[in-house]
């Protein structure tokens, strides 16, 4: 068999030496850049510029909490039963992240590229955006990064990472694209359907140059964050074990027969 | 059946605000603070003193990447089935920071924390450090937080992280214990057996009060940041397949009989 | 807020009494029905007939084992990290059965289905099968359940499925449909494409009635059990490590200055 | 650097051929054995007795639906966030199957084992289980296999698991060992204390020469199956949404200020 070449560039050691992404790390790294800055790193194998740093952190802050989601509870739950596997609990809560709520960041984010793919050659924005919102309507599908069940009328989120970026000099055609299509879906639509948090996070991705296909991991790596402090208020003030005991006992109530035996 | 109560104190939500830990989202944390100082706020329900803060990012940084690890390539394989489902791929790597790797770090800190439980009482430093020695030899257990396979004769990111610390003032009684515990078992066993990453995250860590239940949750944090790094560059430049297909024809071959046909 | 109903049909429990899908654990699962019984009454909320009993069986024994996989592996890597977490180990190994490898499964079977929603009322299956090759060929993707890589120019494991359905008494439209649509294929596409084993599967599940969603949860229950095997067998004579630390050396090695220190 | 050996003895391939435990899957195992079977292959690597085929099934029967559980409450809310990765909420699920649930069993049969290392040379079994509960009273440890919060008096899978073993000749050294702990815990403790589930499975597997170590993989593997059944009614009949929804409101509901807005 032919053997495929194996490689990797990320990291390598020596004995006396350890190196990230060609930076050494006990010289350069420790003591010298900070966990948003290491974290760039990572993804993008470069250290940011001072204005890119303080839009990704901006980004990455509004990632790690979301309170009570079925992600935390998936992490309370798989706590209670392996509370000596701290990995496990934090890995179940991930799995949550599909389709249902990081999927339309990377789905923002790919209509935006997938629409502007070269950001230097802009066509009227406007006229993109109705085009867009057409084409979904066409396919009955619901256009990412607009409105909100909750945050109504306008989801706080989106104007404050909004602002950041533009303090810091993003506010390019991806940031007037998706506003130009929040406009327009209001109008077709006839409803408040302002850019949300997904939409804002896929737009000034995608001025930063990140391509979509990363936005769901910067969104895992921020809310593995989240969920170990999901875990620490777990140890300290359970509420998993309460709350299945209570939903099992809602749950299955009807099927118990009305007789001498009480259910759980 | 009596309902328990159901109670969190993370985060909370209106319309118009999102609330975590006490700060307004949009207007206190979006801008004006960073990544490392939101994974500190959502682990100690507290903004990080400065000082905190550098030691902090400090441990973190270091525990972003190591490499090619059981846990990198758990991530990749992962990926190579479910290319559509990042979040597996994390999660699954993720999974295996248990007690071989991630453990020590846990336990060193136990150790630490037991031994000294109250860091303004401290007893003869070098004396505790010869009972815990002997303690674990007795036991026929390996004391947690010294030497290293690789890294010889010192891991020198222990040095630089101590660096860091005392450079922030953290330079008290559980880095001195730490420091006595690797050279009591040198001279026990009679070879180098310097404090290794472990340890000396251990020691720092218990200096800033961590206490050693969240000190696996840091790690885990931190590494999901660097799973993620292994992804793009499986995206770019993959190894899983060609190393699952070598991987299964090297282990397998012996079973094969040696007939007319070729196995994988 | 209003209060959604929250209601599971599945199981109920008194002190002395356990039923499942409506029978009692104790006196009429216990020693009376089988694992694949028990799975076929998870599955579908009823016992199944003789006839369905085999050929469900079958099923469930082609997904146990496949060998070295990235899915094996990562269970391997998994439980060298944390030997401790055995449901962790197994889980990661899930992780990847995604699209690519138990995907095709699910598209192959909701083809067949879409296909032929009504197998009572079937039309020209030839003249189907020729239609949705060339839909496939214009949309420049790959008909789903046919052709193998390795196992050529036949997927044995095809015609061992179809004899014991055809045993059984399935023998209907989808198994037409399928072997259809690989004759039309190897005809458009001028190489062998026969029937694999997810095509196999996908057509056998049709004509037992189950829909094509429930496909990937049956290949994941069935690889469960194998996972537990490499476990096992990773317990008695481990590859893990060995093979994570050759990984890192070939994958890392081009990146090591050519000096005085060795690499790992 | 020496190549450690990697091998498996689990599988082989030709292009024609299927091996797996040393049985040509298309010839002697499909249409041939049945799950039950095949689980049994894949676990021992030899095909199991009639008797022992019927304990093994009634083992394995009782792990795969336990009702509503943390465990199937994670696979759920796992579902809602992410139903296209079916297998990331079955995965999900078995994390939590740690050592608050599943880890009793693991340590009812470690103990047996431990106790009674050589089941041909078995001491006085009353004797024995009055020092093993002395035991774990002078280090305040909870006697795992004997007592049930909600199935009392008696757990009744208890004695349906030991009639199947006693009818297959299964009743030897281990069942009467964890009975005699049973009584003996009784007596010392005051309260009623008989076998439960857990002690029985960890007794009936210890008869059958199953290593402790295993154990675990059993109950991981047959959860599997039960919570994929768990999702199927998920698909039809969600819970998992309306659950979430309802826990954050009464969770966070006192962080919320008395204000003009609505929480949600």
């Amino acid at each position: 068999m032919k053997q495929a070449e194996i490689r990797s560039d990320i990291a390598w050691a020596t004995p006396s030496k350890v190196v990230v992404h060609g930076l050494d790390l006990c010289e350069e790294i420790v003591g010298k850049i900070d966990f948003g800055q290491m974290a760039f790193l990572q993804l993008f194998a470069r250290l940011p510029e001072a204005r890119e740093l303080r839009v990704f952190n901006a980004m990455m802050v509004i990632l790690v909490e979301h309170g009570i989601t079925p992600s935390s509870l998936a992490t309370r739950m798989t706590y209670a039963g392996a509370p000596e596997a701290v990995q496990a609990a934090v890995a179940a809560g991930l799995l949550g992240l599909g389709s249902v709520f990081v999927g339309s960041l990377d789905n923002a984010a790919r209509l935006l590229q997938a629409s502007l793919p070269d950001p230097a050659n802009v066509p009227d924005v406007d006229a993109l955006a109705q085009q867009i919102v057409e084409d979904y309507r066409a396919r009955k599908e619901i256009v990412p990064g607009i409105g909100h069940p909750f945050h109504k009328p306008i989801d706080p989120r989106a104007p404050a990472l909004f602002r950041v970026a533009r303090e810091n000099g993003y506010d390019g055609p991806y940031i007037r694209l998706m506003t130009a299509i929040g406009n327009e879906a209001e109008k077709t639509l006839k409803r408040s359907l302002p850019v949300n948090v997904t939409g804002a996070m896929a737009a000034v991705a995608s001025e930063m140059g990140i391509p979509w296909r990363i936005c769901r991991g910067l969104a895992v790596s921020a809310r593995a964050v989240g969920l170990v402090g999901h875990i620490l208020e777990e140890m300290r003030q359970p509420l998993a074990t309460a709350l299945y005991l209570r939903t099992e006992h809602e749950a299955c109530a009807h099927l118990v027969p009305n007789e001498h035996e009480e259910p759980r």
